[in-house]
């Protein structure tokens, strides 16, 4: 398969590449530090990315960020950033991305924990997260029909990166990142399709 | 309680509005025929509504609109319909309206079943209705400590509104307008917080 990866280089995206790039190749994106620029919050990027890159089998959508911090003082461009971010960019991937992806194909984007369990300051990754579950479990009825499953992976703070993410995640027990790749491999090698696959 | 209802004279922000009018000073507002102007999808709007009506005891959030047609074609213009309106909108009432309401005082979104049990044509609605689901659960752990409640209703279709949306909703079983009024009530005179109330 031809697989488009983004945030490539990050915590997560970084590992399903490894995995992946076994048997498959990988099409890697992020904003830096990967053979391809990508910023998603652009739709000129993610058009510019795509057409480059061409027809393809899977996406996996590792990137997307919110902004950290308490809700009370909260301003409008705080509150837009994970919106246009994280959960616009990702949105954006599927809706440019049908116009390329093959019969068969899949996509797969990244929600996480504080969609269902939030802590202090999390209020823009819950949007954020829940919105992006909504999409895929309303989405993949409808890609269903055109033979295009979607899922999303929702991780619990990964230990690859609790020394980054763990103070903030007050009382969250660190997940195995080799666990939350498998996630991916089951939405990408696998059938299931509309899922929000929980790793915490 | 003096109450602010938006969307007052929508389908369910009508009746909300009736039967809590009977004990309490309702602030009716909407687009059109309330008696005050409020559009939700501008922070203008928004800002100069709440500073003409002053401290509040409740606010209770039934406007928000968003878009309605198949992914496959959607435009980023669609896409971001009802992410402006019926998502950022009722997120930056609670945003902004925390300036003016008291302690003890509540906020009362609407999301809607949409976001568990999609239909053809329903991913920008699903989107939104997600996205609050994520943002109640997460802002009434931090609303909590300053004494403020957060809830969100989540009807299915009322049997109220089955001439209009009845046709798209294929399969879903019409609610009866009494019972998602009866949530907005709980919400607002009762003591629930971070709720998601389904009523379907």
């Amino acid at each position: 398969m031809k697989i488009i990866i983004t945030g490539a280089s990050g915590a997560i995206g970084k590992e399903v590449s490894a995995l992946l790039g076994q048997r498959h190749e990988i099409i890697g994106a992020s904003l830096r530090n990967s053979p391809h620029q990508l910023d998603i919050s652009s739709v000129s990027s993610i058009e510019k990315f795509l057409e480059a890159t061409g027809p393809f089998d899977a996406l996996v959508s590792a990137a997307g960020d919110a902004y950290w911090g308490p809700l009370q003082g909260l301003t409008e461009a705080q509150l837009r950033f994970g919106i246009e971010n994280k959960l616009l960019g990702q949105l954006n991937l599927v809706r440019l991305g049908l116009k390329y992806i093959r019969p068969g194909g899949s996509f797969t984007l990244t929600s996480g924990v504080l969609a269902d369990d939030p802590v202090a300051g999390s209020v823009n990754y819950a949007v954020a997260n829940a919105g992006i579950h909504g999409f895929v479990t309303a989405a993949a009825q409808e890609l269903l029909v055109v033979g295009v499953r979607i899922n999303a992976v929702s991780p619990g703070v990964t230990d690859n990166t609790m020394e980054r993410n763990g103070p903030n995640m007050i009382g969250h027990t660190p997940v195995a990142i080799a666990r939350v790749v498998n996630a991916y491999v089951k939405s990408v090698e696998g059938i299931i399709n509309g899922q929000i696959i929980r790793v915490y």
